[in-house]
């Protein structure tokens, strides 16, 4: 399609904008069509994006994307459309606003809520240095949960500066908004909101502009510039109603699914047993509980939540409020699940420390898209979990092998009264179990060499198994051992081992692993180890299999230094 | 002191408790001033405990204490007076409520923010179990700026459930509370306030009950009695104001200097020097910019804030807003200096990932507190930052033997492009600096020998130092060398050292620390490490040096390995 210039942009009248928008929209859904990547959201704002374009004058004004997920007409608009068909594969254009992309992508996001923090930073920065131009954050009303966008809000009037909000209201985070804030933004858009409503905002020093229909440019045009004219001497918040999918009625009737489209074939997904297995297991134990923090499909809650809505908490997208909630539930007698995604899971960290293993709490946490990701690049990978959660006392470690390895330490979990975690990738195989024992490895493949390797999850005790048929052709064989604890780690097990050639292989970086948990067993031991991992980096999008190939415990690599180990 | 029993509380006279709560007055300063302590924000809450115990039954009823600091009366009146002069030292009371010491204490707290969401769980977990108590969340101003609170409010309308929110209004964090919660709740105590601000509150859900003033009974138990009333129907919040230090005029009139006593006496805290360089360096870098998370005088960074007030962003307890924001600053071109506890980084931590590191920016964290830091206990160690920092790419860590080595830290980060934090503990001597290169390790001992001792920080270089000299009594010497860096660490140096055995001491957990940074560098080389650290457990409180020797990297046991290397 033929972009507009800025000056185009500038001079085009109302229809031929509206047609321009639906020539966006068209590219938008083709190219994630056949791409996967963000689709209800981005079909969203479309209006808003050109609207926003044609009245500011970016880079040289800012624009900062909360979560980012809705900045795909963003970078069409600004010199990226020729590469847009390479959307989310390796080396092309980033799902998610990428500095080194663009001079227009002023601020990287991906997790929710950091956008009126980072719009404030970027605008106190410009009044230090004497500079000039507007600085605005897009926020959608899921955010609008998120405690961090409180604790900017709150300072607004400390900075001292001027930023202006648009609370994208769509009435979704990926499932709908939930809470109090959602239903002060209902009666907001209901015109018939008491006074106090807008109240709130105006306490924080913003000047309230609102409603606005964001899908109709006729509307959307001059509440912009409403809002710009204001902006000259205060702070605004702009609130505009958008339609996540706007345009295409499947979308629009479901936003959630929707939300995010993946066009790879998929094995199982973990996510489904863990919905199986949790609501068989809430049968027979009345102190299950679920908790989310706003994602029950994507984490397979759903049949949870159906069959147990009394015992079922999504708290919108706040992944502290869920973790200390679930330590409480805890502490009177339930037994929580709190299931959430590995990178959000860092948003916890301090309650994990300080309110769940601190108290040594029975909280199972279910840790899904653990590991390398894929096409949602740096912001979504699932490769720090276990070097974060290791040092943590109290907390018991599990990487399951397969999907009813999976099943089986649900079924253990239920038990146990003491934190526990377990990390699992998205999709995987059935596989077989036959029972797990907490802090227990178990042999996989037992071959007489003087080599054994350790490998954690699915995929790398694929890449094990994978590479135990490749060596075969060289001579080489070796002993497979499934490290599905990393914490306790099996010390009796390890020391066991006769093997002198030792190496881990995990779905994670290298610093902080499993492969240091195997080799602090066996300092002092004369064993050789060496530990493969992902690299000390942040991994960019791409495919899952690029990506490992490129950046995680590489089969060449291993490969290689298996023939090391055997010409010794 | 007598205390009274439940029932002599329930039948005394106003002037009888009035005459009670002066006893328990000097109680708590008498015991604070021996044992240090948090003192000012004890003493402002005597009145309402005293009253809460008398209004409620307890522990049948539940309360929680948001951060924990204010709950010393509540400890004398619940069985715990005659211990309570064992206040803070090891085996003695904890200065913070814990489960193991008391039925009265159902949750366990330190870091703000907390109370709502854990008073949440606890109802939630009650009405699940068809019990019946009250639950009350006694939650400090300061805490209202912390994000948590919010996300903890906006759902509690989907947890249906209730509880009793007692907002202690002192106008203080540890720093005097900012920003426009702040505000708000300065009108809503000024009688003046607009119906939108009461209805902030009633938004959530919450029935509003205020203003009462919180150190005189007279008003303050029949304010306890109508919530009580309310609560049998909805979730309430009773706005209760009080005064810091309430009782002794030195406290009122210096709340924040007042606000934790050590009775210790120490040597240079590291704090000042940060002050004075970062004074300094801004004077020559307009670029330099500080940002605490409401504790300016205890990071030593008040002479900075009096130098460069529009340079100096105290932002409240909003952790991870102050991680955003600096992110911002330095994407904005600014140098942020982030100063802020070891422990309360954690709060952090997704920030510190997403924003400061995978965008790859030069923010400074200046980690004050780091290690064993004593009395206060499990919430305040700061014993796992290192490994929990070790695994992020882009992030250099640095590691200060003394003080001089830290002001030398300092100037060189003014200018250094990227990530970088440097931990230190609170106070240490003065000492020596030949000048400091990123990555770079220095030898303080030189000696011919078979040992290596690698020590990270001043009080494990002094331990290490102290055990040369112990050593050489058994004919033992080895070499120590300051490894100052632990990310990058000098794989260099560290590879180019012949000696067989290395020993590392950290004041940190050992897993994923200094120890295993070490011997990751060593694999396959044949050399045999011994890593030395904290042990894997929650540390209690206790004076640092029993910490350390019971928990910490200990003397005798790396003597005594010492010997066994010798005796090879």
């Amino acid at each position: 399609m033929k972009m507009m210039s800025d000056g185009e942009l500038e001079q085009a009248s109302l229809s031929q904008l509206q047609k321009f928008c639906e020539e966006l929209r068209g590219e938008i859904f083709r190219t994630v069509s056949a791409r996967g990547g963000h689709l209800a959201s981005n079909l969203g704002v479309v209006e808003l994006t050109v609207a926003l374009h044609r009245m500011f004058c970016f880079p040289q004004d800012k624009i900062v994307f909360d979560v980012g997920h809705q900045c795909y007409t963003h970078k069409l608009l600004s010199g990226r459309a020729e590469q847009f068909c390479t959307l989310r594969s390796r080396g092309g254009i980033s799902g998610f606003p990428k500095r080194s992309e663009s001079e227009y992508d002023c601020y990287e996001t991906g997790h929710a809520g950091t956008a009126v923090s980072a719009a404030l930073g970027i605008a106190k920065a410009r009044d230090l240095k004497g500079e000039d131009f507007s600085v605005i954050a897009l926020v959608g009303d899921g955010s609008f949960n998120n405690g961090l966008i409180y604790e900017a809000l709150n300072s607004l009037n400390i900075l001292n500066t001027r930023i202006l909000i648009i609370l994208n209201d769509n009435g979704m985070s990926i499932s709908p908004t939930v809470g109090s804030t959602h239903e002060i933004l209902d009666e907001l858009k209901s015109g018939n909101a008491p006074r106090g409503d807008v109240a709130l905002f105006e306490r924080y020093g913003l000047k309230y502009i609102g409603i606005c229909n964001g899908n109709d440019l006729s509307e959307l045009l001059p509440a912009l510039k409403n809002a710009k004219e204001a902006l000259r001497t205060q702070s605004v918040l702009l609130h505009v109603t958008t339609r996540k999918g706007q345009g295409y009625a499947f979308c629009e009737q479901q936003p959630d699914r929707t939300h995010g489209i993946s066009p790879e074939c998929r094995g199982v997904e973990y996510s489904e047993a863990l919905g199986e297995e949790l609501t068989a297991l809430a049968a027979k134990d009345r102190r299950i509980v679920a908790v989310t923090a706003a994602m029950t499909d994507s984490l397979g809650l759903r049949p949870f939540f159906q069959a147990y809505p009394e015992r079922s908490f999504d708290v919108g997208i706040c992944e502290e409020h869920a973790c200390v909630l679930s330590a409480a539930l805890a502490a009177g007698g339930m037994h929580p699940y709190y299931a959430i995604y590995s990178t959000f899971l860092q948003r916890a960290y301090d309650e994990v420390i300080h309110d769940v293993c601190g108290q040594n709490l029975p909280v199972t946490f279910c840790i899904d898209r653990a590991g390398i990701t894929g096409a949602d690049g740096e912001t979504h990978q699932g490769i720090f979990d276990l070097s974060y959660l290791s040092p943590i006392p109290n907390l018991t470690i599990a990487i399951p092998a397969n999907i009813a390895e999976f099943r089986a330490m649900l079924r253990l979990s239920a038990d146990y009264s003491a934190p526990l975690a377990i990390r699992y990738p998205r999709e995987g195989k059935e596989g077989n179990c036959d029972g797990v024992e907490i802090g227990k490895f178990n042999i996989l493949h037992c071959n007489i060499s003087d080599i054994i390797v350790y490998a954690a999850g699915e995929r790398c005790i694929r890449l094990a198994r994978d590479l135990l048929a490749q060596a075969a052709s060289y001579g080489i064989t070796f002993t497979i051992v499934n490290a599905r604890f990393l914490k306790p780690v099996d010390t009796e097990f390890i020391l066991s081992r006769p093997e002198h050639y030792v190496i881990t292989i995990e779905d994670n970086v290298v610093i902080g692993g499993l492969g240091d948990a195997v080799a602090r067993v066996l300092r002092g031991s004369g064993r050789v180890v060496r530990c493969f991992g992902c690299k000390d980096t942040f991994l960019p999008h791409g495919s899952v299999r690029e990506l490992a190939d490129e950046f995680g415990p590489s089969g060449a690599e291993i490969l290689s230094y298996l023939q090391v180990c055997h010409a010794r």
